[in-house]
């Protein structure tokens, strides 16, 4: 077995990588490296956002060095998960090893470059998505959130047909009291979006109310149905899977008590036929 | 059996009728055919609505024939489903059956006709309805919607009251200040939802702070009233419908589970009771 | 027992009124007396608030003619079961009854008289209160309010504190920018209930800070707390109390069948007992 | 035991001060004493806010002396139950020992000093926060509020991210459109935040959709990640801690009810063990 590897130079620098690799993972969940890493990035993005106030020159150098410290050890990390992962074929297929890679690599392309400085700019602005590769909780939250997805797309399709149906009626109805908001079906959706969020809607209300005085009942029906109802379905179904979980792990632990009694009781249950026929057949041997 | 049914035309066509609509059953709750239906739809949907831009017109028949392909497919599924059903006077009495057959037949109404253009239209909307026949959990969600509804009903009636409490003494303080808002009680509940909506309700209390300086109570306490503790209980309603169907499930395993411990624990009261009389009557036997 | 009832004519008539008031709680809670009673004062009210629509006067003199009727069977309902109340001097001790009959009794004070036209209003308008008497269920949703009323009282105080100190910080720091809204402390905190709701809080917040460039500090500090912390504590309070009834009945249920099985567990631990026993004492009897 | 404790002066004080601080936390805890105190401070916190209404002198005065006899009160209270604490350095390790301290002192410090207007004026303001030592509920609300903010803080990190990304965008695209709005990062994430609560948010997005029309998709998705997800998530946060104490006590009862049962279930199993060799062993005996 060792022999093999001692001939092996891959698999014995695939071993080094793995323990390197290890060594890395635990600095990086270490709460000290952790506070250290959010504080660094935050403030980064802080001195990105606030650069029309002045901050002392060298300050600002000590930060970006700090970025890219840390963007350095995001790196050094990467390679060696990756050189430490046994099918290297599979590790992109993880979701979030290609969200790492893709934030480090995006991290490293060079933003003093005069041309393209749009794209300069955008990409160091998902540069704080790393924050997300550090913080084990953000990635749970995110993992949930993932989670509630599929239930929250037949809400919104849902919603959808709602907004739908209304925007056509209110694009038929209203589009010649005001064009920009009636125009057609698409701006009318986005019309009632704005209703929706009780965004000025008495000002759309009262205006075609001058032409269709019974035209409230419109916008009071559709509130009642998107913002009151739906909005709460929305809430439930989040609360369902947060609860879900909760309420898992106290039930199963009562399923598991009541398993072992219910066992228990067959055991008992057995001896006492048992018991029973040991009592009948001296009761029949005697007669 | 089989001979009276070859005899019968009738049930014959009926049962080829059951067969071939538990194909098209079939297909219609397959993933890839619903992906592609939900597809269809929204994107005809979108296509109606976003007829200002330019859509090249290849593009536009495309959509329109497999719309016609997805209208044609219902409509031979209802029929042969109707065709299969064993009692045919109760088929319509079924809502979504009933639903089904009126989006399907509204869907078939042609709409090239000049006469009639805003029916048409009108008819065109509804279209997008039959995305709720194709997808089950889109019904799931509405039936949960509906079984929620006589709860909502009784909030929605105490809140019909606290508003038309507060929009009378409105209507009878304030209407000398601001007619339109306050002119009579119908009147002024559409201003009261405008303030339960937080929708410039300051605007509204300004106005009247200036002729009564105390008037700020009113508003606040409505607020309180409505906004706070009433739409909060319509979360709860809903939350509380929600969490049945999530809870009923675990509490009816646990019930069950409960059940079967007690049956089994009564199985072995009656077998002590028989040991116990055998131990007595041999004791007595003996004495 | 029979004779001296039939001398006490007192007794007599307190029989008879609670067998008439039995009778007539029985018409009361029917559903067929409820949806109708609820129809009549629902469209009592409507046609009061729609004053302005015209309406055919037939419609209307019957509308108040079936409104009349409904008060005087309520009047009736409670001049009998107050006469069938065994304890007279309580019977205005429940919080229902006295509300029932001030509701009735304001209901009967005659609207016609000239003068007084004020008061008259307002008593017609709390006459829409009857509903509350009528139907159960908003009876029961108002305990349920009533009941959540003394922790939300906590909840109200911390944040009156909240709104005072946030007040005071504000008419100390931005009375001189804008006196109307700023001026004093009861000003301050109307116009913190204002941002509460984000009423066009961007220009109050835009005003102060020309002058304080830091201010948006003190507004989003208190949207965060007010806003985000606290209505969720409430929307917590009221769903902990409406849960808590809700899952009360299972977790009942539940504890009651588990009682059950104990004592069953005792019986027989019992029965062993006895059993151990006489198998001992035979043992040591043929020894 | 005792002879040491009469020799010991400091000891003897210290066990008089304990009982005078027990005395003294039964007056404080007492229904009466919590209503009266609560009266006092609301008062007199209203009396400051209202000093623009006339209040007579008197009952001004009236309320500053009850202020007063107030904090000497919780100024007592304090210094007896500091002088009854065991470890004295440990005392300000509390936190709340340490907050009724620092709000007790500073209630003292004298306001009528003509100098320091400003800071007297703050100082009276946190005043009101004695309210949170005198009523135990609100110390309670507090702690619970204490406990969400760890969880809390992941979310606000994570919307943290989502903002700043979002401004980052808008600041480069839309900030040749408004300076005002979109000037740099910092501002435009205060811009955010203002659409975030739905304040005037579609004035912002009209301005910026004459000069890129797409950029509705922007808004929507930026309102639908914040305000519908993330702060669901934050409700479900919240409700998460509170269901988690109220279910906890169900759950905790369930569990030692079965717990009991089991035991009882595991000494029937013995019994019937013991009854079984019992019967065995004078069966071979018989034998």
């Amino acid at each position: 077995m060792s022999t093999s590897n001692e001939r092996d130079p891959q698999a014995l620098s695939g071993r080094q990588a793995s323990r390197a690799a290890g060594t890395l993972q635990r600095i990086e969940s270490s709460r000290l490296f952790q506070t250290a890493v959010i504080f660094i990035i935050v403030l980064s993005a802080i001195s990105i956002g606030a650069k029309t106030y002045d901050i002392p020159p060298f300050f600002e150098r000590l930060l970006s060095g700090l970025d890219m410290a840390v963007t350095y050890f995001f790196l050094a990390e990467i390679l060696l998960r990756f050189s430490a992962c046994q099918d290297r074929k599979r590790f992109f297929l993880d979701g979030w090893n290609l969200f790492d890679t893709l934030i480090v690599v995006g991290s490293l392309v060079p933003l003093q470059n005069a041309e393209a400085v749009l794209i300069g700019r955008l990409l160091r602005v998902f540069r704080v998505l790393r924050l997300v590769s550090v913080v084990p909780e953000l990635r749970s939250l995110i993992n949930a959130l993932l989670k509630a997805i599929p239930r929250m797309g037949y809400i919104a399709l849902l919603m959808f047909i709602i907004f739908y149906i209304y925007a056509a009626i209110g694009s038929l109805f209203f589009s010649a009291i005001d064009e920009e908001l009636w125009g057609d079906v698409s701006v009318a959706m986005l019309t009632l979006f704005r209703v929706a969020t009780f965004e000025d809607w008495t000002d759309v209300m009262y205006a075609t109310m001058d032409v269709h005085p019974l035209s409230w009942i419109y916008y009071l029906s559709f509130i009642f149905l998107t913002a009151f109802v739906f909005l709460n379905m929305m809430v439930g179904a989040i609360l369902e899977v947060m609860s879900e979980e909760s309420n898992l792990e106290t039930a199963t632990q009562a399923h598991n008590e009541r398993h072992e009694m219910a066992s228990r009781l067959a055991q008992m249950q057995q001896q006492l036929d048992d018991m029973h026929s040991l009592l009948k057949s001296r009761d029949s041997g005697r007669g």
